[in-house]
């Protein structure tokens, strides 16, 4: 849904007035007759390069739900609004994620092609994340790869995609380009940094062949700036060490990979009283640390993200700004009590620029 | 604040209207006009002992926080209102410990004192549980004992009460009647059942003379039946592990024991990465449920209780009853996200009869 030309104007002057007042700017209400007569003339407005990569850091500072806020200034923000067919968004987002994965000293990057507009309608990836594994579900029940991938999955198949069938595959990139049909674009190998996981003390866990890849790039949200949308914005951090071990891996709807641990790890898994998925948790956290560590995959563990997030709230606090966040994202899945945030709180007021979900139009 | 006489009314019908209905009883309205000539006639009324048992057990039933709720029904309430001078109210509870503690199998338990009136004004414990470790802080900051008690206990040696200084003192339990001074009285030692803990491999945890005692009776908050204010209403379930293991001896705030132990365990706090706070959590978590297990004392683990709560949702749910819970309490402090719990949500709107804060006095 398009805003209405008022409702545009109004979005857009609140942006640009953060936007010059947080970077000492002068001439707003020229700015802002600029950005009116655009409207009146056309229906919508550009933004200038320095507004978008400005507003696409403060979506970032503003987004509720994510704990690795303290850097948003250093994001990095490609400006591919000229690039518009979807065979050059997806080459252009191979070269993102080189640039960001950058052998593992991943850089915060996010890539914003044109905007949805009234015209030309609007560009989606269907993806929910540029590299992501495949999910089969076998007759039987049973799932193969990511359980979280298979209605993904069966789409990128029914489109023509074909697959190795292992429990990690790399799904294929869909693109989708106003009302012309998806196409899909396998991502070459060479693009995607595997992390094969292996434990320093126990052995066994390496030959369960687990892996992870380098870098979470989020690419189904929608970017909001100064009343702007960019639903084909894909962004991406490094990750934080339980959303691979923790949840990625171990939650029962996902890899469910507790109960095999626990069963290597000698754990009586019947009873919850023998706390064996507390003790599994803990080895496959180790395991996903050291792992990253030793190929020299950037990766934050829960602890120094909560403590980074409260000096984040700090200089926050120290510009005047409230700091809006959700608690329950915030607070990381496991020993969260241990962990300063777990004894603070906030409001959650969406403000914008910000990321946002958007309706996924396959399902 | 005791309320007016027109919303007491209104209050107690509406109580009045459950209790009949979820009885099967008939003749509401009868009572109902009962209870309105004693509100004329007394500015009051009273409820009768089956009204009090059921409003106790709805009380818990509605208690958003709690993780416990599925064993409602099998509350014991002692209905004490013909109890009013601080040494009965003391010597009652000694016979309430008893009763609870039952030898390690701990019967969930409150016990209700008269309720807060115009006239005799209102009973009050100001111990925030009828059993707790004091804490005292010493001349270079330190504390001894639990730095949650530290006000209190300061209070209570304001009152005249003496102790060993020890880091596992218990409290005196503090009486206050109507407007009268508050009374101390010291709980004779074999009223409180102690658990040494130990870990049924690491020999040195038991050398750290690490102790919790079996029963948290919460004793400050406010039970609410019918409109009416039982400002002393204690109550006690058992302990869910992670209370103990993950809050009161893990948290920095409280006796903090998480760098002791990691160090005894040969782990480097000098970084989070090396997760010595997640394995000391572990190791903490499996001594006190040992422990426990090993005296006979009733203990749930996080895992069974979520699951008890899951199955309360459910019997809920079939009574046509919708479930208020307030999420961040309900999810267990660490390993939350191996839990269903977490992966839910409910309102969080506050019904009564439940158990309330109120400010405490002394404060
Ligand atoms: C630099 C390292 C980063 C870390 C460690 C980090 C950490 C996290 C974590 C742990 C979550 C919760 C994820 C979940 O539970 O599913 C999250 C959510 C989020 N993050 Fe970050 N983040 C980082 C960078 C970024 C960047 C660069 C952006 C955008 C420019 C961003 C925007 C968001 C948003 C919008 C969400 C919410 C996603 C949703 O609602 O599904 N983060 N982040
Ligand atoms: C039978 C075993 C029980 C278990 C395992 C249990 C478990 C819990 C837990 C884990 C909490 C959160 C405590 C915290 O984080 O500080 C809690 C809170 C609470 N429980 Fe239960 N509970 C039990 C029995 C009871 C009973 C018998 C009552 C009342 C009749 C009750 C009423 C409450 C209330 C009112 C709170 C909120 C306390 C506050 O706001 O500070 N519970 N319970």
């Amino acid at each position: 849904m398009l805003p209405l030309p008022f409702d545009l104007l109004q979005k857009a002057t609140d942006f640009l007035q953060v936007f010059y007042e947080e970077n000492d700017l002068q001439d707003l209400s020229q700015r802002v007759g600029q950005v009116q007569d655009e409207i009146s003339a056309t229906g919508s407005y550009t933004l200038t390069e320095e507004e978008l990569i400005y507003g696409a850091k403060i979506a970032w500072r503003n987004s509720n739900r994510c704990i690795g806020r303290l850097f948003w200034k250093s994001l990095k923000v490609r400006d591919r609004r000229a690039i518009s067919r979807a065979e050059d968004i997806f080459s252009d987002l191979m070269e993102h994620l080189d640039f960001a994965t950058n052998g593992g000293k991943i850089r915060s990057t996010v890539s914003i092609y044109p905007a949805a507009n009234s015209e030309s309608g609007e560009i989606r990836i269907l993806n929910k994340q540029l590299i992501r594994y495949a999910g089969y579900c076998l007759p039987n029940g049973n799932v193969v790869g990511d359980p979280d991938s298979v209605d993904f999955t069966r789409l990128c198949q029914d489109l023509g995609w074909e697959s190795e069938g292992t429990a990690f595959d790399i799904l294929p990139v869909v693109i989708q380009v106003s009302d012309e049909d998806p196409k899909w674009f396998s991502i070459p190998e060479e693009k995607v940094l595997r992390v094969p996981i292996s434990h320093p003390e126990y052995a066994w866990l390496e030959s369960m062949q687990i892996q992870w890849y380098a870098i979470p790039v989020i690419s189904d949200m929608r970017l909001e700036i100064g009343g702007l949308s960019f639903t084909c914005a894909p962004f991406n951090g490094w990750y934080m060490l339980t959303e691979i071990a923790v949840r990625n891996l171990a939650d029962a709807q996902r890899y469910n990979l507790l109960p095999q641990l626990a069963e290597k790890m000698g754990l009586d898994t019947k009873h919850p009283r023998t706390l064996w998925k507390d003790k599994a948790l803990v080895v496959l956290q180790e395991a996903v640390l050291y792992s990253f560590q030793e190929k020299g995959v950037a990766i934050v563990d829960h602890h120094s993200a909560s403590e980074q997030f409260l000096e984040f709230c700090n200089i926050e606090q120290s510009k005047g700004r409230t700091v809006q966040a959700e608690w329950s994202w915030i607070v990381p899945p496991t020993a969260g009590s241990t962990m300063g945030v777990f004894h603070r709180d906030w409001g959650n007021e969406i403000l914008s620029p910000n990321f946002f979900y958007q309706e996924h139009h396959w399902q």
